[in-house]
C-alpha cells in the first residue's frame, strides 16, 4: 500500500492526500517531519514534505508524486487528455506554486505561527511577487466552476491549499483583498469546501495545527 | 512551426531551446522579453520568457512546454518511460529548479549583471537554500554521466542551464566551492559542452548577452 510521509498541518501533504483520496487510493500516513537529519534525507534528498513510498522506493516533490498518480493510478483524471489543455493545467498549477505559494510561503511564520517578523526585504519581495502573482492567476483561471475550466484538475488542487494562506498574507501583511477582484476564485473555494474529501483534509489539518505550533515553539 | 518566444541570454529559454534541437523540432524565434505589459501578459499570463506558440494557442512556463513537447513531439524521449524513473527524473528537475535555480536568481543582478548589491536579508536566504539545494543535488544525482543515469533527460536540460550560474553566484558572494565535492557533476558539465545543440544554444546566448546587459542598464 502507498505511504504518505508528512503531517496534516501541510498544505502540500494536503495536496497529494486529498488526490490520493478523489482517486479512491488506499493509503497509510507516516508521521513525518522535514530538516537537514540524515535520515530524513535518506527519505527525501532536500528535507521537504510530502514523500510517497512506493513499492519501487521514495519519491517526493509534490508535482513529480502527482503526475506519478496521474501515470500509475486508477480514478479520476486529474488532467485532461488533450496535450495542449494538459499543458495549461500543468501552467496553472506552476504559476499557483512559483508565483503565489512560494512568496507567501515567505511570510508564512510571521502570519500564520507567530514566529518572528519576515525581514524587510523579503517582505516587499512578497508583495511584489503575490501582485504580479494574483495578477496571473486572474488572467489565466477560468472559474468555470472549476480553475481551468468544468474539469475539477490538478490546478484546483494547488489553488485550494495555496491560494487561501496567500491571500491571509496579503490581507494581514500588506492589506490586499487579493481575492475581491475575483469573486468566482471566492465561489470556488465554497464549492470546494463542500467536497467530502477535501473536509476530510481539513480535518484533519485542523486535528494537527496544535500539534504543529506546539512544534514550532519547541524548536524554535 | 513553433514559435519560442524569449532571448537567448536567459537560461530559462535556453531549456526549451535545447530540447527543440536535440527532438529535431523545427522552430523559429521571437524577441519576446518579460515584463507586466498587457501586450506580453497577453503571451504569458505572469510575463515571463519562455513562452511556445503552438497552432492551439501560446504556452508558458518552461516545464509545462517541456511536458508539452515530449507528450506531442517525435525526438529522442527526455523522460524514462518507467513511470517510478519519469517521478525521479522530475524531482531531479524540480529540486534543481526550486532550491538551486530560484535562491541563486536572488542574487543574479548583482553577480551577473553588475547590478545593484542583494539586500543582505535575500542573501542570507539564497545561501541557506543553495548549501540545501546542492547537498540535496549531490544525494539524488547518479552522474553516470547523465544526471539521472545513462539517458540524457530534462533533469540534465535544468543542470546545464541552473548548476553553473548557481556556482558561480556561490563562489562570488558565499566563496563556496559548491562542485568541489561533485567532480561528477563537473564531468558531466564537460560532456554537455561537447554537445553540438549545446554548443549552438551557448554561442546563440553569448552573443546576446551583450544587448541584455545593455537593455538592463537601460531599464535600470
Amino acid at each position: 500500500m502507498l505511504k504518505l510521509y508528512g503531517f496534516a498541518a501541510s498544505n502540500y501533504f494536503n495536496m497529494v492526500k486529498l488526490v490520493l483520496l478523489e482517486k479512491g487510493i488506499a493509503y497509510e500516513t507516516v508521521p513525518f517531519h522535514g530538516c537537514q537529519n540524515p535520515a530524513i534525507l535518506a527519505v527525501s534528498p532536500r528535507g521537504k514534505v510530502p514523500a510517497l513510498e512506493t513499492e519501487h522506493g521514495f519519491l517526493s516533490e509534490t508535482d513529480a508524486i502527482l503526475d506519478y498518480l496521474e501515470e500509475t493510478q486508477s480514478g479520476p483524471a486529474l488532467l485532461p487528455r488533450d496535450p495542449f489543455a494538459r499543458a495549461q493545467v500543468r501552467a496553472m498549477a506552476k504559476e499557483i506554486e512559483l508565483y503565489i505559494e512560494l512568496p507567501a510561503r515567505l511570510c508564512y511564520a510571521e502570519v500564520m505561527f507567530g514566529g518572528r517578523p519576515t525581514p524587510e526585504a523579503l517582505k516587499r519581495k512578497a508583495q511584489r511577487d503575490l501582485i504580479k502573482g494574483f495578477t496571473a492567476l486572474s488572467r489565466r483561471a477560468k472559474f468555470s466552476p472549476y480553475v481551468m475550466g468544468d474539469q475539477f484538475t490538478l490546478a484546483d488542487v494547488y489553488f485550494l491549499y495555496s491560494v487561501d494562506l496567500a491571500a491571509e498574507v496579503a490581507k494581514k501583511l500588506f492589506d490586499l483583498d487579493v481575492l475581491a477582484q475575483m469573486p468566482k476564485a471566492g465561489a470556488l473555494l465554497e464549492l470546494l469546501a463542500k467536497n467530502p474529501n477535501v473536509q476530510k483534509v481539513a480535518a484533519e489539518r485542523a486535528a494537527d495545527i496544535p500539534l504543529f505550533l506546539e512544534r514550532i515553539k519547541t524548536a524554535g
